[in-house]
């Protein structure tokens, strides 16, 4: 193997790739990446998590085709801190390889390429298209809300549902749950769920990439495969069965309020202040005639914030851990937002003014009475 | 207590007297900040760890006299939080205040200024002056090279001298020496020494204080005293007996470099890729003939850097600790500077090409023959 590129496009590549590297892995092959040269002056580089797999490339100066492992952080360390030049790669006796770049000369230790695992092929044939940023918006909508405890199952992922008419993505933890929707003609009906985890991977790889090109997604019973670009990204599904989240949404409201999205939030934030310590970031909101009411107390004080709103209904008084309201209020854009109340012990539907883009359900929190 | 007054204003004074609020401290008391509100329409904020006190003051308008501590961390937070508008703050019943600002309002408790540590007063009268620029660099180029280790006695701090004509800092560590110089005339010859980490809070005052005012310094026996605009900042002075620096300066070379300081950045840093672990970040210089090479090995690989020189003397292998090269590398700014060696286990001497505004003494690590 013998090839010469740009020090910048390899840095790129690496980037990408080195997103399916863990550090968390037993197999040390798995800590690499793997680099292939073939003769039509293309260098593939791959990395594999086993659930996750990235395969990307990029155009290079060929001299010998051939193929090695090496280590994903030393390699990429090295090339991120080489100057933006033309570098030599060769491979050496003893699967190591030298690189070389003006006046550095690096000799690293690698490992054959042939112990590396091999990314499951996946038809392309049978594969979809949705608009990049459309992808970007409803990743960040939603995955937010899965569960980030391994031990829960399922949770963990998001379900991406294709109905006849819309695409739609749901994720929960078991105190709140996140629903976005997006119109779309679906040829078949489909439910998949891939972990939070890798869709934020997928979301890095979709922001870095610069053109605006559609992505596309191949499904299969066990695998997706993500086309981004020059980049091929396969993961494993995640099996089981997801909530019904439809039977789970409240068909009717007592109260429903219209409010300014930045103000609730910079409201919520001061009142979070006094609602750090052990007490589960617990705010009141209380809805008092054109007003909704925020306060919070701890040892060190209390806080009282008034936000306006356009009320619909009876007055209330309710609980919530604030983390849990501010995540959707920092993930949505848009300026007014509506918040649907039953009781006290019922669950608030956040959701747009118009339309049904996204829709948030906190669970709220049990509040004494005083 | 009753005053108004702007949040930025409010915020940029809270942000300053937080410098010296220590979370170390089991005085309860020292974890706040004081509030000051006199006649004449200034707010005087002040904290202090004993070791390190600053107070700063600004412009409010007064409705009623009156004072109390409150917790830095709360008080600042919130403030920091309120939008930039009018603040009003009362106090009320039990040492608490009263914070509002638009639709919020804030209950918080505190207790009484009576309690507060008295920053000592120092005769301002006997002051000098010095450029704030200067002695910003100074602190930049010598506070990294004292000891971070407390149990290490006077070494954590910086010896400033006082020299007929010159001012000078010094600070080392035990396995290099930093030493900043600027011509300067002086009444008295004086020899103070100052925590480093006090100094770099200073700096980091100077840094955020805008108007470029000289700053005033009172020293006194055990105490020295900075004025930085509204900012005084009282700190007690580290005693002891600091090392006779210039006994240990190299008074002969064998062998003199002159040598671009970016490239030779640059260089050490991709030399320290393969040394980091438990290996003391070991890199070996070789000056030969009209290159200095540097090399590193570790199990993952091997690295050589070539860095052209101009020389003058003899050749020389060496080895380095990185890190206490590149600390010097990353400090000064000058093009090229000097590097001047005797033998593979005497210090080198880093130096400007011309002047003597810094000299940086760097220990060798004992390199094996091969």
């Amino acid at each position: 193997m013998k090839f010469s590129c740009n020090q910048q496009s390899l840095s790129k590549a690496l980037n990408i790739v080195s997103k399916a590297v863990t550090s968390r892995t037993t197999i040390p092959i798995l800590k690499g990446i793997r680099l292939v040269v073939d003769n039509n002056n293309i260098l593939k580089l791959s990395a594999s998590d086993l659930d996750l797999s990235i395969e990307t490339q990029l155009e290079i100066n060929a001299e010998e085709p051939g193929s090695i492992v090496v280590s994903a952080k030393l390699f990429s360390d090295i090339i991120r801190k080489l100057p933006n030049e033309d570098i030599q790669i060769t491979k050496a006796e003893g699967n190591s390889i030298i690189i070389k770049c003006l006046a550095s000369e690096f000799t690293i230790v690698g490992q054959p390429a042939d112990e590396f695992p091999n990314i499951s092929e996946i038809n392309e044939e049978k594969k979809f298209s949705i608009e990049k940023d459309i992808l970007k918006d409803m990743i960040k909508k939603t995955s937010f809300a899965a569960s980030i405890d391994e031990s829960k199952g399922i949770i963990i992922g998001v379900m991406i549902e294709m109905e006849e008419d819309s695409l739609n993505m749901v994720a929960l933890d078991g105190f709140r749950m996140a629903i976005t929707r997006k119109a779309m003609k679906n040829e078949e009906k489909k439910k998949i769920i891939i972990s939070a985890r890798i869709l934020n991977e997928i979301n890095k790889i979709m922001i870095e990439n610069e053109d605006n090109q559609d992505v596309d997604i191949v499904l299969e019973d066990k695998k997706a495969l993500f086309l981004i670009g020059e980049t091929k990204i396969a993961l494993r599904l995640l099996e089981g069965d997801f909530i019904k989240y439809k039977d789970i949404l409240p068909k009717e409201h007592q109260c429903k309020l219209t409010i300014n999205r930045a103000e609730l939030l910079n409201s919520i934030e001061r009142a979070s202040l006094l609602a750090k310590e052990g007490k589960n970031n617990l705010i009141k909101m209380s809805i008092f005639r054109d007003k909704l009411i925020i306060t919070s107390r701890s040892e060190e004080g209390t806080v009282k914030e008034e936000v306006f709103i356009d009320k619909d209904g009876t007055d209330l008084d309710i609980g919530f851990n604030s983390k849990y309201i501010l995540d959707v209020l920092k993930v949505v854009n848009d300026e007014e937002i509506i918040m649907e109340f039953n009781t006290s012990v019922s669950p608030c539907l956040m959701k747009p003014v118009e339309g049904n883009a996204f829709e948030y359900l906190v669970l709220p929190v049990r509040i004494s009475s005083n």
